[in-house]
């Protein structure tokens, strides 16, 4: 297990790959590119026209295709976001693939952020962080923070012991965010300000060489405005950005996330990428490439660097 | 796939049995009973004095163990409440049982309620929902509401079509959490009670036949005079209340969180139940019967039945 601070691992990743990007991996049968699926589909189910379903076949085009994927981002991308729901859907075969497709990420010199959204009381929350942080070794994971500090304590102490980062959800990408999280409070704060305050403060203690803190916060691309506003209010914080792409944030709208110095924060993108083929010419994973360099200049460009 | 509503299902259970009892399935290798450990575990690794570490002898243990706990509780509880963060740690080799155990569970007669706590944007709650619902198919699931109507749409889907139940997290048993759920809009209201608005809405199109709705709620049992004022609150959403035992809520704390009928709401005890042989003489699965039924009997009579 590393002990580098994730925040000087992130920020290092950031600099050497001259790349704000993360590759969201949600896998999609439905939209799986038919040339990866005609050569790595068994013969018999081949020819079959519906969707093939047996889990262990699904998780066998998965793994090729997402082992293609990783190889060709890995010079691009700082980190990887691997979304668990799309690995559960197959069972106990997708949850092996989820582990060695955290492990061959990783040798192929990419940070892993665990896309888990765990948060539970706190006795389960330390076994989840047993789970995720030490025995899977993700380099970072996502977390909920409705049941309060001691349901993310167990995993802001690997940031602090391990090397390890948090993502705590503060402002989240999807169209229904506003209902709770956009409420306000007598003194004018937002719920998610102030899970913004609490995020400021489980980050004490997890400091890398930058002033980067290793707790870092989910803020959605989608709300560029409230998304600046956060990164005024939480320096130090990593910010987590996803929302490109297929949800429609684009770099432009993202430039105030970035801190002065054009860091500070990554941007995921998942099926804009994966699924490129589809406003792309060539072959598929050529698509990938191009589409993931294509948001990384646009990144680069909108965070202030030349 | 049954698709019996499931608030008429566990209204029916409740009565059946004469039971509000939920036993959370909380494996841990650290407090089997050294009888089950010693009988079940390997030659060689019998005479190792530290704990079994390979996930799959801590698999086998575990199906050991809950598999005699869902037998000898099947007849006294309603509901039994795996909690995957335990299996979690065991990587593939938990998640197959995981799986396996929710079928046993049923087949002996038991709801069960997956305790999950997922949440987030629609496309990754959906891919959830057919994870734990369609694949799985457990009866009902744990959900995180901070993501708004989007990020539960999915399983409320599920509860209006299939029969399936959802348990929304509104006000959780741990100390810390007032420290977002407790916090006070300008109308007085509280975000849990802004919550709780929500999960009423959710639940439109749930009814069953005893005018109960299949989106429930989850009310910490350690603060019972929030959930007496949540149970009048709601009328129709069944709680589901954790907390008892280990955590320390009573029975007679908990009377107001039935309703007149004496119905409406379970309690779910873990440690409390599955580890009773720490405090009581005798085999340990005799305990485990002992202590749930002494909970049963206490449940019944704080509900106000005879």
């Amino acid at each position: 297990m590393t002990e580098v601070n994730f925040a000087d691992r992130l920020l290092e990743a950031i600099e050497r790959k001259r790349s704000h990007v993360v590759v969201g991996l949600d896998p999609d049968i439905d939209l799986l590119p038919p040339a990866l699926r005609a050569e790595h589909l068994p013969e018999g189910a081949k020819a079959a026209e519906t969707a093939p379903e047996a889990p262990e076949v699904v998780a066998a085009l998965y793994r090729a295709f997402l082992t293609k994927v990783i190889a060709a981002v890995a010079g691009d991308a700082v980190a990887v976001k691997p979304q668990i729901a799309y690995f559960e859907t197959l069972g106990a075969a997708g949850w092996a693939l989820y582990e060695d497709l955290v492990r061959l990420a990783q040798e192929a010199g990419l940070l892993v952020i665990g896309d888990v959204k765990r948060g539970d009381i706190g006795s389960t929350a330390e076994a989840y962080a047993k789970a995720h942080l030490d025995r899977i070794g993700v380099d970072a994971l996502t977390v909920n923070p409705y049941l309060g500090t001691d349901g993310v304590e167990p995993f802001v102490a690997r940031a602090r012991g391990a090397g390890k980062g948090v993502f705590v959800l503060v402002k989240t990408s999807n169209p229904s965010s506003a209902e709770i999280q956009d409420l306000r409070f007598p003194d004018g704060e937002t719920v998610y300000e102030r899970v913004a305050g609490l995020v400021t403060g489980w980050g004490e203690g997890t400091e890398g060489a930058r002033g980067y803190r290793s707790v870092g916060a989910v803020v959605g691309g989608t709300y560029p405005g409230q998304g600046a506003e956060l990164r005024r209010r939480m320096p130090g914080v990593p910010l987590l950005v996803p929302g490109y792409g297929a949800q429609g944030a684009k770099a432009e709208d993202l430039s105030a996330m970035f801190d002065a110095a054009g860091t500070g924060a990554v941007v995921n993108s998942a099926r804009a990428i994966l699924y490129a083929y589809r406003k792309r010419e060539g072959h598929w994973l050529d698509a990938v490439v191009a589409e993931t360099r294509e948001m990384k200049t646009a990144l680069w460009s909108a965070a202030g660097n030349v």
